[in-house]
């Protein structure tokens, strides 16, 4: 949380949904030192006259004044700063080809009758002038405070100086395409507010691009710090674009999925060329980080024949197989410095992909699991020379006991690179419910180390996500990385619980709930059993009921003997036999007599 | 998990609802070594033709052969082994009176307009004949293996040897009231598979007896080891005596929520006469476990004046408000060995409740809490002297970095007597999701140590938990309870895992299905996206859709190179080769063309 002191707010009017005070919240922006640069907040405002100022990554949605269409897509925020570095330049950029959205030219037709075609489209890419990276890290290096860096430090109220230096040091990526100049900066390593990742995507079988761009605004409305699109289906360009313009944080993807659509789903058929050119395709759109999975080497696909659920990674299936099929090293690990050199020309950061992660309890840990680790290290040395933002990727399913050594064995071979994990699940026998299977793993993972969290939902291993499963996997994985920040001493993050807590020692029902991570879920449940509207002041709730209230005894408690900070215990003490005379002379009464 | 040769299905029929083999479960019972000693599993038959064997706390309403009538309770399986012991005794026992189900005798009339009085409740109450104690800790002190403890040790699939060692240390309880004769034997100890508690009962503001008996036999069907009725509103005598004879779990209750009643709410009216006779009447009833807040002692009421959120425990802040206006020592405190001798004469298992616990993770790991527990170690001696089976009941609100500190200095306290915990909750900002927020400190304190975990409810802070909520609540310990299990390396534990994960690898969804904790909603979120018949036997999900499907590739790995279990990684690498040849000569292709 920030200080208030320096937030302006959204709009003279507080009359329109966001930003409406009757409604608890109001989105406010911390200036920064230039014009422009205003970072969101969302300020809480409590029913003791008190704001509370929380971290907010739903965009220019919640800003009643801002006028945002989906067909338009959101301000380049970041388009001035990106011009004026002065690094980059404009080009024509590769052609959009039919296939770049399904196999089948027919599917465009579709398309056109939907008016699905991303109408604000028509900015030319943007690339490094001279081949050099123009990457955050790169900038970091040099000791420069880019406009980005100084958004992320008033966003995580730390000085400009530790975001430069840790990201100089690779161990924070500030994942920010010049060809997205649409999206708020964040920043995402150990020393930092633990993030969280939601996947959305359309697939073969299910779902329209509607869907995925309401999701993915959807999941930034309750937490979402990135999004990554895993479309696989038909559309994917056109979705993409249309995620990404309307996108306020960074946007990532596997390349991958889409090369081998473009090869009808034939693994053996992929080459480097049309991988690169998908990776040229989408860092072009804008893409902010690619999963690559160059760590799932040709010796260590065997390592997984044994395995109970041998490789459940797409990615990593898909280049098992075409080593399978060549028997021949991975075209990922044998280009890898070419694909730095392209990257580090748009910004592009690296999510090195853990193709070989356990996919149950009892291949956690297990030697195809570290063998790729150890390539990862490797790797992530190589993208740091060429300039490229990385983190790594880590599992999956692990017991809670074997957790812990997979991030310390992480942050050693990658040089305290940040982590960034699927869960992990701590059990493989709750289908339905492995957002709290790996809520649990996610929390203690991220409490010793990880720097963001991909969420998980109630439909994995089961179906594609829905829009109440995608709240439910933010808001999961939001308990998750904020229990961490607690965990970890984060400055300021028990604030948030403090701020709750006072409310609900107060009996402010409408502060619990404004300040908390679903307010509309809390106020629904508490309405469930105490609808009425006083319901709201009483300074009781269901569970007891009125005449059986121990924070009500409690607080008379504090009130009596609370007050005086000065006293020590003893003195408390003695005082308390004082109070014991003229409570019972009050008649005994720790709470008023109610209506039962 | 045990092994299922020794198990004997429920009916020779497998028609009934219970145990069809169609819907992929059986209730099974395993033979111990007297008549009548039959331990319930529930065995899950796969479509491989194996089947996993599971704990099963649902007691015979999931077994067809048994007609239960919830008017004439369960069958008193332990009938003949406590009168067999020979130690106890029927008694005329305290006559029931109507304020032991309300303040006003009015409310007696709306029961029996309801028909609520429960019909079967003739059987007089049972006591040690001479005042010895009839404990399991005495028992097994003596080196005697009850049938309770057989019982629990096939349960657990343990030597029955190891439940008399850990009894007789006092590092286990077999809550066990000779007055409740229905229960199926269950321990709870750091040596026993995590156990997990369910609370229900009314309050002054809502419910009814029939919802309480549902919500019992609901909760534990969805796998509650124990339940505790916790009603503080009318009729809490009869209401408890409906559950206590339908149960197939133990009991626990706080009594001092039921002499609260008996004093018209008025803390400071309690006397150690009326307590003591509500601990009679509830002994006499058959409660196993009994929620004592014997060390909330008068010279800690100050710690908490300075408290975020003061007391939050019911029977903490009753205990305080007495000592407040007495300024007296506790009454409990004060007459704890008098309760000792009583409770050992049933058989009645303390629950030594934290009256002090955290109630935000502000007050976390206090002076407060740490001083209540440091009087819980010594009351813990006392209770053992006494012979009295005794557990430890802890927080409550509790960051992620201060969760073992708490298990650490109760087990050395409290001479390794099991710990009971709720939760811990590891932040306060998510109200309507603190089942999430303390499933986590759930599971990571069961894994450090912690023998049975309170669940807590999505409604927890905000109402009365209702049907979904309990299921949610128990599923979510589940959770936690199993994922400590696997942490701790208990023996079988991972054997579920592993047969899920199996069934999962080899796309056999229907066992995925019946092997998940809650096989209904894996089912219908499977349907959600893929409703037809033949997608149940698919070899593909939703996620990904036919052609590009990771399970299926890493399968056709395995085949081709996970035969050969003796092979060495050189040995396949070199078979790959071969392999790949034969893989191209094949047309490359490394699954089925399925329709798009």
């Amino acid at each position: 949380m920030t200080t208030s002191d320096a937030i302006t707010p959204a709009s003279s009017s507080d009359e329109h949904g966001g930003g409406d005070k009757s409604i608890g919240w109001h989105k406010g922006y911390v200036e920064g030192s230039r014009p422009g640069l205003r970072v969101p907040v969302r300020q809480v405002h409590l029913t003791n006259g008190e704001d509370v100022t929380l971290y907010d990554t739903s965009g220019p949605y919640t800003d009643p004044a801002v006028t945002t269409d989906v067909r338009r897509g959101l301000a380049p925020v970041r388009g001035g700063w990106i011009e004026s570095r002065g690094d980059t330049e404009e080009y024509e950029g590769r052609p959009v080809r039919p296939e770049d959205d399904g196999r089948s030219p027919a599917s465009r037709d579709g398309l056109r009758n939907l008016d699905a075609l991303f109408p604000g489209g028509a900015r030319g890419p943007r690339r490094s002038r001279d081949g050099r990276p123009v990457t955050q890290l790169a900038y970091a290096r040099r000791g420069e405070i880019t406009p980005e860096m100084e958004y992320v430090a008033i966003r995580e109220n730390v000085d400009p100086e530790v975001v430069v230096e840790e990201i100089a040091a690779g161990r924070a990526v500030l994942p920010a395409n010049v060809n997205h100049p649409e999206i708020e900066p964040m920043i995402i390593g150990k020393r930092f507010l633990v993030k969280v990742n939601a996947n959305i995507g359309n697939s073969a079988v299910t779902s329209s691009i509607e869907e995925e761009v309401e999701k993915m605004t959807w999941a930034t409305r309750w937490g979402a710090d990135t999004v990554m699109d895993l479309s696989t289906g038909r559309n994917i360009h056109t979705t993409r674009e249309w995620i990404l313009r309307n996108s306020p944080v960074p946007i990532g993807t596997v390349p991958l999925y889409q090369a081998l659509e473009k090869v009808d789903g034939r693994a053996e058929e992929l080459t480097w060329e049309i991988y690169r050119d998908t990776v040229v395709e989408q860092a072009e759109q804008g893409v902010d980080y690619m999963t690559v999975h160059a760590g799932v080497r040709l010796p260590y696909v065997p390592l997984t024949a044994r395995r109970k659920t041998g490789i459940v990674s797409r990615g990593g299936s898909i280049m098992a197989a075409w080593c399978l099929a060549h028997h021949k090293e991975s075209f990922l690990y044998e280009n890898f410095e070419e694909l730095c050199e392209l990257l580090a020309t748009y910004d592009v950061t690296y999510s090195l992909g853990d193709g070989l992660r356990p996919g149950s309890i009892a291949d956690a840990n297990d030697e195809a699991q570290f063998a790729e680790l150890r390539t990862l290290g490797e790797l992530n040395t190589i993208a740091k020379r060429y300039g490229v933002q990385t983190m790594i990727e880590g599992p999956g399913h692990v017991p809670m006991h074997k957790i812990k050594e997979n991030i310390d064995l992480q942050q050693e071979i990658c040089e305290e690179a940040p982590f960034y994990t699927l869960g992990p699940l701590t059990t493989d026998v709750a289908p339905a419910y492995d957002h709290i299977t790996s809520g649990i793993g996610a929390a203690m993972i991220a409490w010793w180390g990880t720097a963001m969290l991909c969420y998980v939902t109630p439909k994995e291993h089961l179906g594609l996500p829905d829009r109440d499963d995608v709240k439910t996997g933010v808001i999961t994985y939001k308990i998750a990385a904020h229990a961490a920040d607690l965990a970890k001493g984060h400055p300021g993050a028990q604030d948030w619980d403090d701020a709750l807590s006072d409310a609900r020692f107060e009996f402010r029902w409408e502060d619990q709930f404004n300040l908390a991570l679903d307010p509309d879920t809390a106020r629904a449940f508490h309405d469930e059993t105490l609808p009425a509207e006083p319901a709201k002041t009483a300074h009781f709730c269901s569970m007891c009921g009125p005449k059986f209230c121990s924070m009500k005894i409690s607080r008379s408690i504090t009130e009596q003997f609370g007050g005086d900070a000065a006293a020590t215990p003893q003195e408390i003490e003695a005082g308390m036999l004082e109070k014991s005379k003229e409570f019972a002379a009050s008649g005994s009464r720790v709470y008023l007599p109610l209506a039962d």
